[in-house]
């Protein structure tokens, strides 16, 4: 064999780092490099993010936005004209300073996001009210300088898309804002089969240079929450700051109302940690890149092969199918895709054949089911569906499982330590409140959820009046 | 009107750096930012390169080879293993030195091209002649250093592919090197219309490490010669470096044969050059990100503007179809699309709709065709097909009239004076004469074309024996 299967991955309970660890390079998800916090994307990883992307890249483009693509160096200069915005980037960007031999005479910030890029280019196109709104994204690579990094999770270098749009008043931004996040939601819940809770996130924890910041928040298998799709409201900050305005209606000059909105690789992240159980990952159906691997059975034997290639044709009008013909054993088949997480193998071998009939193995719930040839087709899809409805309902489950209320600090304090996860609790809006929690339990705000309820009138921290529900966790 | 439409772009032949200037700019392709020698790409440009990315996607894939990603970053001491590839990259690379506020231990370098990078991957993931062939390809962007740029031609950062392969044997790697070179070749002339001469390059001019290049070369308007996509056989040269190695059959320890081979967005300042005109750009119907434009006459009567859609609808099976119902005057119309060189534009007014026709107007040789509405979709697509033939045709002939023999250097020089294009000449082989042919008339060589000739025994430059022949031109 090409490298030696180790079947045995850790159990998630037992560690659940080390376990995302193995499930990441084991299902050839990914390879570490001699770059530090960046990681090489192999051709599965890379297949599944492509999925993603052209799910996420057509729905960009229903909504009316266009494909556009920025440099990626940014003047320092340019980085430094929105104040709160190089408060929040400035600490973590790559620096060039040389070039060419030579040292350059203004230092260029490789990207960490490309608003300030996007606004120039803004000031310079837009003019008049007819030139509103600009819908543009851009699919690229950003750097940010973390220090703790974890494949997919949090790394020196991911690939993204950002949207960035103008808009001739704040109600359409704000539309546009929502509109976005709803596009994410969609992504996660009906794709990627992992549901959300959607809210916004409060002053602290918006985006540098944001009016405010919308986000869809899920929950990880180990009770840990990741924030999973951001979308900013920018108000007229950027644009006053660049000078981007446009003639109105009546002749007047108005600044414009922008939004920005990303979407990331670490959303593989997520799913693997939403799905995945002691035998690796577990893809759903849609966002699968291989749905369905036939595994064909004492192959050697005389029209096994024939008949499996030919099942893998007439089956990939269905579904996305791939076939094995390699000379490993079965058994070891079996493991590598239940590892990858495929959805479902198909068996098929002699008898089979000769019954007219092949196996399907659902890789979540690992159940076997006989099909006859004449119902293959139809049942294949069935079952696709049913497991992604399953992985959705599964992890849905979960997190109701996993999310408490707390009505006083004790409360919270316990319920993190005994069971994690979600904790929703009043707060009075005081951000001294949100620094104590953080502080003293390592939680913080996820977020204020569009859907609200009165838990009480008390803020869990301060104890002081309180309106606004939060969900709060530890987070990744 | 959102900006002010001026037709009058720098005619060719007056100045065809300004003309192609014009026409990037307001082609609405580019536009230019406060980052040195990068561009942005606008809506325009992106799709016209997303067309390209797409076309060029699908045949690697089907030629069996999977996309992965790869670090931007590359620590300068893995860069400098090869030691004809370091040399070839050091004095055109931008250097990270800081990140997150930090002055770095080891510098970074932005990747000029990926070639370490997955070297150290393949090291990794390669053990036995089963792990083989190795068949990888990335979509990225990259940067290089350059002191004097041009939109697309020649920028700090561009986009491209690049395919690194790993095989068993030198004859198995020479295939791999013809067969990419033959589909970058498929992409130019089948879907952009560009015809190319295919060839190796001289070692002067070869790839920094490689142990040959192949090429193709294609000639603009303006007599001058672009380099449109390379593949590289790099032998086992850089498999030493970094210690690539397999058992083989017989369990011996042997290094692979490597190549790699890539295609950037310098192929769009190709496309522009070899069909654009007085008018604009011209995109031959294979490569449209819009094939047909619907300009409705008189649009404010009845039932046009409906006739127009119910057009665009029908006609989206057989094309890609989009209509300008913006209250601009018809001609202001006409103007911008010739000017983005969309191949046919349909004109349909109230006249039209009583006689059941429409006109169309092809974008190459600006004919105008009245056809019967029941005859649309075949005429369309026999007039689309009929633009790609013939804008590859007239290429064709441009590039057979502008290119010469030259038997002596004073022949050579002449003709690069009066005619430029391609010279072909023979050469003896002597990087002497290459570099003084270069210092005395600043043509390089481009190729020695797989066609040979053997025009005569004696170099064009020294005089001496000759069995070479080789392009030489002017390029850019």
């Amino acid at each position: 064999m090409a490298k030696e299967f180790v079947k045995d991955i850790t159990a998630m309970d037992e560690d659940f780092a080390q376990w995302y660890t193995d499930v990441v390079t084991k299902a050839d998800l990914i390879d570490y490099s001699s770059v530090r916090g960046s990681m090489i994307i192999r051709p599965y990883g890379y297949a599944l993010w492509d999925n993603i992307k052209n799910e996420l890249d057509h729905r960009i483009k229903e909504t009316g936005h266009e494909n556009v693509y920025m440099p990626l160096f940014i003047p320092e200069s340019l980085l430094q004209r929105e104040k709160d915005h190089v408060e929040g980037f400035a600490p973590e960007v790559a620096v060039v300073t040389h070039g060419g031999s030579e040292e350059l005479t203004e230092r260029l910030v490789v990207r960490p996001t490309s608003e300030v890029l996007f606004c120039e280019h803004y000031k310079n196109i837009i003019h008049s009210y007819r030139d509103l709104p600009k819908l543009y994204n851009q699919w690229a690579n950003v750097v940010r300088w973390e220090k703790t990094t974890r494949p997919f999770l949090r790394t020196l270098e991911f690939l993204w898309q950002e949207g960035h749009t103008c808009h001739a008043t704040d109600e359409d931004a704000h539309e546009e804002t929502t509109r976005m996040l709803n596009v994410y939601a969609d992504i996660c819940e009906n794709i990627l089969a992992i549901p959300v809770v959607k809210g916004q996130k409060t002053e602290k924890e918006k985006f540098a240079g944001a009016k405010f910041t919308y986000t869809i928040e899920s929950l990880m298998h180990d009770g840990k929450a990741l924030q999973s799709g951001t979308s900013h409201h920018l108000g007229t900050g950027f644009a006053e700051a660049f000078g981007i305005q446009y003639t109105d209606q009546e002749g007047k000059l108005q600044h414009v109302h922008q939004t920005s909105w990303g979407f990331t690789t670490r959303i593989i992240g997520a799913l693997i940690m939403v799905h995945g159980d002691d035998r690796g990952l577990v893809i759903p159906p849609k966002a699968a890149p291989t749905q369905v691997m036939i595994v064909p059975i004492a192959q050697h034997k005389e029209g096994v092969l024939d008949f499996a290639y030919d099942l893998k044709e007439s089956l990939s009008k269905v579904a996305r199918v791939g076939i094995d013909a390699s000379d490993k054993k079965p058994g070891w088949k079996f493991n590598e895709y239940e590892m990858k997480g495929i959805p479902v193998r198909l068996e098929v071998g002699p008898k089979d054949i000769e019954n007219k009939q092949v196996v399907l193995v659902r890789r979540d719930t690992l159940e076997k089911v006989v099909v006859p040839m004449d119902q293959l087709e139809t049942k294949l899809v069935e079952l696709l569906d049913d497991i992604q409805t399953n992985l959705y309902n599964k992890a849905l489950t979960h997190r109701e499982e996993r999310t408490s209320v707390a009505l006083n600090f004790d409360e919270f304090k316990t319920t993190l330590e005994t069971k994690g996860g979600f904790i929703k609790s009043m707060w009075c809006g005081d951000v001294a409140c949100e620094e104590k929690i953080k502080e003293e339990t390592s939680a913080t705000s996820r977020c204020m959820p569009f859907e609200q309820e009165q838990l009480s009138d008390t803020c869990v921290c301060c104890g002081g009046k309180a309106e606004k529900m939060v969900y709060w966790a530890k987070a990744y």
